[in-house]
């Protein structure tokens, strides 16, 4: 039996605090048919609401250190402002959405991370999707819209990583759905020069990204966005597409940026 | 057909931003046998957030008057920050619930309040609840966490007196489920002087009730919370129970708290 489609969309950088171009990217998102999930961040506007509230920042590799203040702050911008915003005007647009954080119905079961050198504060691993309660919710005919906040099993909630989120509903859901993964955020596609937007590579496969890896011809900060995007691959999703947030739809038609295969 | 009962919880008041008397709140709330709906308020911590963040906050009527800042203070309180929090410990109780502000699944139509001569801002009035969708929701075994903000048609979120949204979902779904309605707070139930915990009232009806406000015999502010349930009542909700959220269960079992009737 084929496998219904299942198109799930990161979307973050600077597309989030723009209000016009979020507005623009959540109306081709409504022009995507067929079941959807949209996963986001909004790690600036969060940055901005610590900074007004004196919350002193720190980023270790790209990751948050959140303290418990820190933890109140992206649980306030992620899970509330950001998400109850993108639920009301997709709502606006006829598309009937439903906000969700990790925590909502417990669908993400996460840990708080552990490292042996690093204290990241409230930041949480995923453990496993619970993809039952997912597939209730999409046959209601709504479209999920996902803050990376999640739990762990004594009430605590976690700061996550939106990207590995994605990721994880993808891989989980894969078994059922044929699963379109899109990491869609301000550049064109995977770049070999960062400051060139014209050296996108338009398809990529392992081989190719192992021999990049090691001739070192593709901007460093793309490796962990390969690496998930390799890894859901390899654990059935049909097809990743990295790429720009403002061409959704050439995106899903191949007529832009990076896929995955 | 005997309808199923459904429990509608308002809780508010000191107990939400007091974590003590919150977590006992919940750890009673899970022990209410059957399908249930929890709408939480905020305000004191939403008024501390804008404190904090310089955004001058204005009552009238004990109703705030939301700007667009203040706006963005309440989304991210009440539907971020509490709900997610309330909604995470429930699940470390075994109690599997969603949280949704009114703009979820769009289940709640609102309009910005229109008001002859004050402005509320970003107000909104309720319309129409969608009991589709919660009767949906709720026959997935999910125990409902609701967030006082609701939007317009138009993609605009709203800042909606939770009391009101209690009521508004009681009334709608009482067509199909035996509702039984409580107002938990942080008195006794429904007081002649507001000075005297032990002025409470057992039980009233509607005479009773028009009788006091004519002489006087009633605190004042109790007046809209009784309109309320008097308004639910003849509506069909089953039964309205005020009183005191740390007695979750006698107010249930009508050991404690104002029955309204």
């Amino acid at each position: 039996m084929k496998k219904e489609p299942l198109y799930i969309i990161k979307v973050g950088g600077n597309i989030i605090d723009d209000d016009v171009k979020l507005k623009s990217f959540l109306a081709s998102f409504t022009q995507i048919k067929g079941k959807k999930i949209l996963v986001h961040g909004g790690g600036k506007i969060a940055t901005k609401l610590a900074e007004n509230l004196n919350i002193p920042q720190q980023m270790v590799d790209g990751r948050r250190i959140t303290d418990s203040e820190t933890l109140k702050v992206v649980t306030m911008v992620y899970a509330g402002y950001i998400n109850k915003n993108i639920v009301a005007t997709l709502n606006s647009l006829n598309e009937t959405s439903i906000g969700l954080s990790g925590a909502d119905a417990g669908f993400i079961k996460a840990h708080k991370r552990m490292h042996p050198s690093i204290d990241y504060g409230y930041v949480g691993d995923v453990d496993a999707i619970n993809t039952a309660i997912l597939t209730s919710l999409i046959d209601l005919n709504l479209t999920l819209v996902i803050a990376p906040i999640t739990q762990d099993d004594k009430g605590q909630l976690l700061n996550t990583n939106a990207d590995t989120i994605a990721q994880e509903i993808a891989k989980a859901m894969s078994e059922k759905m044929e699963i379109t993964l899109v990491y869609s955020f301000e550049k064109k596609g995977v770049l070999k020069d960062i400051d060139d937007e014209e050296s996108f590579i338009p398809m990529i496969n392992l081989a190719c990204f192992e021999k990049m890896k090691e001739e070192h011809t593709i901007f460093a900060g793309m490796i962990p966005k390969l690496d998930n995007a390799f890894e859901a691959i390899g654990a059935g999703v049909n097809k990743v597409i990295i790429g720009d947030a403002s061409n959704l739809q050439e995106l899903l038609d191949g007529k832009s940026g990076t896929v995955i295969c």
